[in-house]
């Protein structure tokens, strides 16, 4: 089964290069990008004000060769690709959750991005407290990490 | 640009029929299902014991035609597409936050699932609550919303 995906839109970032993009969102609050949705699609971002946060979904467009396991940004050792939100990985799909700043027709301001610049986007849902808050979860590998500027050289 | 995607693996639930398919995550705190991951992505799998709660993305392989505005399955109002999570979308991107039970080799027992039997799986992220986590977001147009069952013969 192969399935065939085009993209919505394209994501605009200030980090043009892998070393300077921030790991997570909560890394980079004070950032700002602006998500740009073909016109085809602008009709599908109606009433999206109403919501303060959103996910968005992209294509890690220029993710390197995927290991199953490896150490990752935030932890030299190494784990598996389902157990970390690593950019090299099968399918390539990126998640973030953003804030929604102002919507301008087909553009969102958004904060907090978290991607490379030109980053494909592929879907973009609501973020729903209901839904989506699960405060008491456990962080597995994370619970103990901090955030660290990103090694070296590293994919 | 066109993306190509292969599932890595295959979402089991008691769901054959749209019609019977929870809602939510939420509205199905007590279904199991079971998360197949095929081997070949299996080493992936490593260290996802640690975290209670996992993303599922997948594809919405049933899916009807796409309307950019439309009702949802909790407002007969109209809404667009990225303002809510209706399957018929454009990429037909899913996802859904599940509570991880278990492990048993390539399978994760999982509970909250609300996706139909044989989905196609397209990746797995570990949830966590330092990056997820925004209890203050405003829920738009869901925020008055009470759960309710599918109305007939809506796709």
């Amino acid at each position: 089964m192969e399935i065939t995906l085009k993209p919505i839109g394209i994501i605009h970032t200030p980090f043009d290069r892998k070393e300077t993009c921030p790991i997570q969102g909560v890394c980079s609050k004070d950032t700002w990008g602006t998500i740009e949705v073909f016109s085809k699609h602008a009709p599908g971002l109606k009433d999206i004000e109403g919501f303060s946060h959103l996910y968005l979904l992209y294509y890690f467009d220029r993710a390197g060769d995927i290991e199953y396991v490896r150490p990752t940004f935030l932890d030299d050792e190494p784990h598996g690709i389902y157990a970390s939100r690593h950019p090299c990985r099968p399918n390539g799909i990126g998640m973030s959750i953003v804030k929604l700043i102002k919507r301008r027709k087909n553009r969102l301001e958004v904060e907090g991005v978290d991607v490379l610049n030109q980053t494909p986007l592929l879907d973009i849902k609501p973020y729903i407290p209901r839904f989506d808050v699960f405060e008491t979860a456990t962080e597995g590998w994370f619970a103990d990490k901090e955030f660290r500027s990103k090694p070296v050289g590293w994919e």
